[in-house]
This record gives structure tokens, sequence and C-alpha cells, in this order.
């Protein structure tokens, strides 16, 4: 019978190499499981383009600054399996950590200009971690086409990066956040929150990032700096507990300057009942 | 008409995608160039073992700690050419520096064991610099099987351990080191001796990686530290102006004990003419 769980590398080299063989475009949705609508939404937009979809679920210690922040990571391993199953998936690999990392010889990534700024600067090795595990697992799956939310913005410009300059012959795909009914970005964190916090509180990042565009689009020569001094406020106010970052930079995550590009993003990370949240919206 | 030198990352991609698709084992062989019978040996085993044989010649920069080692780095293009055309080489990728390292963006790669011994403690970042390179050629390449002779044995270690933890699906080959009559490895760089160096001061690398041998195996019990400061002082004697390295190591680099493993070889690093010379033989 063939299983629809992989846990072994040589195992699932195997089950694609029949797949690429007779000539299968392969998608690769790389998660760290705890499923919902925004992985959906990645699956389904693997499968609008590709013959066969791939998942993986791996909870990547490497990418964790914080081990409380790790152990704590939501799983919900039997819920994602029906999840993936629904739709189609062709396999699930979900390997075993001394598989990934065994003892031994390890190597380590780090990068130039991705590293400085947002997520990088509160998540030290975060960035690293990700590029690491996404090296190995191109190279076990080997897929036509990869898939990432937007909702890990700067992730997501970091695997464009990486797949270009280590000249992996992968497209990197992009799909849009997918939020909640209040707004608030659809995350496996959210699941960590009190009711309070997720329904009343956390979805005031989408409700601000909005209110800044608003108010630069109507207004091109507001200072920048003061504006968003308001906004952090505004949050803190708001019962969050502390903003990591309120930032506007370019989409490839260079400083905005109004007179140079149009194409930025706002970009937010605020705590809340110790819960890191991130959101980013187009200006 | 099918160009035998390609310098396009694409166009290299394209031919190769042609071999695979019609299920031919491809072999790579990763050089610099200044072709000699070394490399050429790594050619026929490739042979022997494949049904195609890439070559790529790139001097890459990231590897060279010392810019004049790069600048005189010895370049032999019209040589190799008729080297590789006449051992049935498909293609030679020769890529230009702007496209394997273009601006912006860039990654660099670290090494856990690699780097605290034998050249690594010489040339700051060499290794770094040879996994960097690697990684992009395997991924530009894709290959089946690729061959490294022993001489730079730590790379040849190097290049296993990588393949192995990054789960590249590529068998790394060795093939032996290939010498002069007179016993000195064959290396590009030995083109930058004089005739009195290359004869009569360079062989002795191995004249006493030999005697070294010879009396070990014949005393196990042998004082090792003072035996190896003596063959140092023998080959400053000899005329080499300053020894990197004389060191016994186990076949995976670390510490070498008698009582824990037969399976060892002994290294040398050693300058002369400004010119840095490396050998080693199994012990």
């Amino acid at each position: 019978m063939d299983e629809f769980i992989v846990n072994n590398i040589n195992q699932i080299r195997a089950k694609i190499k029949k797949f690429s063989d007779a000539g299968k475009i392969i998608g690769f949705v790389p998660t760290m499981g705890n499923l919902h609508a925004g992985h959906i939404s990645l699956i389904n937009k693997a499968y609008s383009e590709c013959d066969k979809v791939i998942v993986s679920i791996f909870i990547n210690p490497k990418q964790f600054n914080d081990d409380n922040d790790f152990l704590s990571y939501p799983k919900t391993l039997e819920s994602d399996i029906n999840i993936l199953k629904n739709h189609n998936v062709s396999y699930l690999f979900y390997p075993d950590i001394k598989d990934i990392y065994p003892e031994g010889f390890t190597c380590d990534i780090s990068f130039s200009s991705i590293n400085n700024k947002l997520c990088a600067i509160d998540r030290e090795g975060h960035f690293n971690g990700v590029g690491l595990i996404l090296i190995k697992l191109f190279n076990i799956i080997k897929p036509n086409k990869v898939y990432f939310g937007l909702k890990d913005y700067q992730q997501y410009v970091l695997v464009k990066n990486l797949v270009s300059f280590l000249n992996y012959d992968i497209d990197v795909v992009s799909q849009d956040i997918i939020r909640e009914k209040s707004g608030l970005a659809l995350s496996s964190r959210n699941n960590l929150l009190s009711d309070n916090a997720r329904l009343n509180i956390a979805p005031k990042l989408y409700y601000i990032l909005q209110d800044i565009k608003k108010v630069i689009n109507d207004n091109q020569d507001i200072d920048l700096i003061n504006l968003i001094l308001n906004y952090k406020e505004k949050l803190l106010r708001y019962g969050f507990s502390k903003i990591d970052y309120l930032d506007i930079l370019d989409n490839n995550l260079d400083n905005y300057n109004f007179k140079i590009s149009k194409n930025a993003r706002i970009f937010v990370a605020a705590i809340i009942e110790n819960v890191r949240l991130i959101d980013n919206i187009e200006l």
C-alpha cells in the first residue's frame, strides 16, 4: 500500500522521482503544521498550477530563537492529515528531527541583506534557520514550484533571493494573506491567544495598517516618523505589550522613499499575551 | 550548431535537461582550469561510470583568501578546451563571474568541523567559498555523480559531508592523486615553480610522507610529536620557506589515535618560491 505519510528521506525521494520521471510538475508547500485556511489557500494555488502537490510538516528548531516558542508551537497532526487528504495532497513529508539534523557535521548559512531588518532584529538567527531547512527540503523534494504566504513577507523575499542566488531551478510563488472575519491575519500562533485578545485586540494590527495606508495616500508629504510613533502608541493603548516594529519598506525590503518608488509595504510585529503577531499590507 | 563552451546558466541547464530527460547519468567534474593529468583522470573515471560528462572551469574568487594567489592562478583556456574535446566531454560550462556572483543579495555558508584544521587554518574562508560555489554548481548542473581528486583531501571530505548534510542526491567519487615522475603531486600551481624547485625540492614532500609512513609502520610506539618536528625541520633544510602543517589525522579528519583506528593519513602543506603545495598519503 502506498503510504500517505512519509518519514524517510529516501522513500519520499523515490516517490517523487516516479512523478518527475512521468513528466509531472511538482508543487511543494513547506509548513510547520497546525494547518489553517492560509495553508489551504497555498495548497489550492499549488494544485491550480501543478500536477502533484507535496506538503511537509517539520517544526524546524533552527529557526526558533526562543525555546519556549519552539516548545509551545501548536501541534495538531491528526487534523492536519485530514486536511491534507481532503485537499488531494499526494504525500505528507513528515521527517524525524534526527534525520534532518543528524549528529556530527553541520553547516550554517547566513545572508547579507535580509538579516538587519524587521523580524531578523528580534529573532536572531531565525532566517538563517529558515534558509538552511529550505535548502535541505528543496534538495529532497526537488520541486518545480514552491508556495509561500505573504504574511511572512520577509521570508518570501528571502526565499526569492535565496533561490535565485543559489541557482535553484524553482519558481517561488506567493499567496495573499488570508484573514479571519475580524481582519486578523491567519496564523498558527493565533491559537495561543485568549478569546478577548484574539477577537478584540489582535485585529487592531490590520486596522491600523489600513489606517496608516489611508493617511499616507491622502497626504504624501506627511511626516512618516511621527506618524509611525503615533500608531505605535495607539497599539500599546489597544493592549499590545510591546511593538517590535512598525515600518514602511520597499517591496524588496529596502528603505522606503516616496520619490523612488510607490512599491512599498507597511510591516508590523507586536506582542500580546507573550504571542508575537505579524502583519503587512501593500501601501 | 550545438556549442561546446556554454557560458549561460539557463543554456547549460537546458542542454543537461535533454540528457537527464533521456535517462542519461550525468557526471560532473568542477575545475578551475589549467587542466593536467589529474583532471584527465577524473574525467576518465567519470566516463567509466556515467553516460555524459560535464566539466566546469571557474576560478572562484570566494575561495581565495589571497588576491595575488587569485590573480596569478594559471589560465590556459585554449589548451584546456582541446583536452576536454579530446576526452569526449559533452560540454564545458564556463560561466561569467558576474552571472555567478551578481550584485545585491548574497549568502554565505560556513562549516562546523572542517574549518579548524589543516588548510582551513592558513586559508581563512577558503572552504566556505568552496562550499558556496559547489552548491551553486550542483544546483545548475544537477549531476548524478561528482568527481574530486584526493590531493585536496580536505575538500573531498568537506564535499562528502556537505552533500550528505544538505541532502543532495549526488554520489561524491574520489580519485587517487596523480604524480609527476619525481613523485610531486600534480597541481596547477606546479607551473609557477622554477625548474630547480619543481624537480629537486618540491618532490621532497612526497618523499618525506613515505618516509614518515615507513617509520611509523616500523614502530607504532614512536613519539609522534617529535617525529613530526624532525620532518618539519628536514623540509626547511631541503629549501621550503615555510611549513603550514605536517599532521596525521583520521580519514574523516579527526585527531589520529593509534588505539582507535588505523584509517589515517599524513598531510603536508609547505611553501616554496611563494607557492603553497599540499600532499597527503594513506598511513
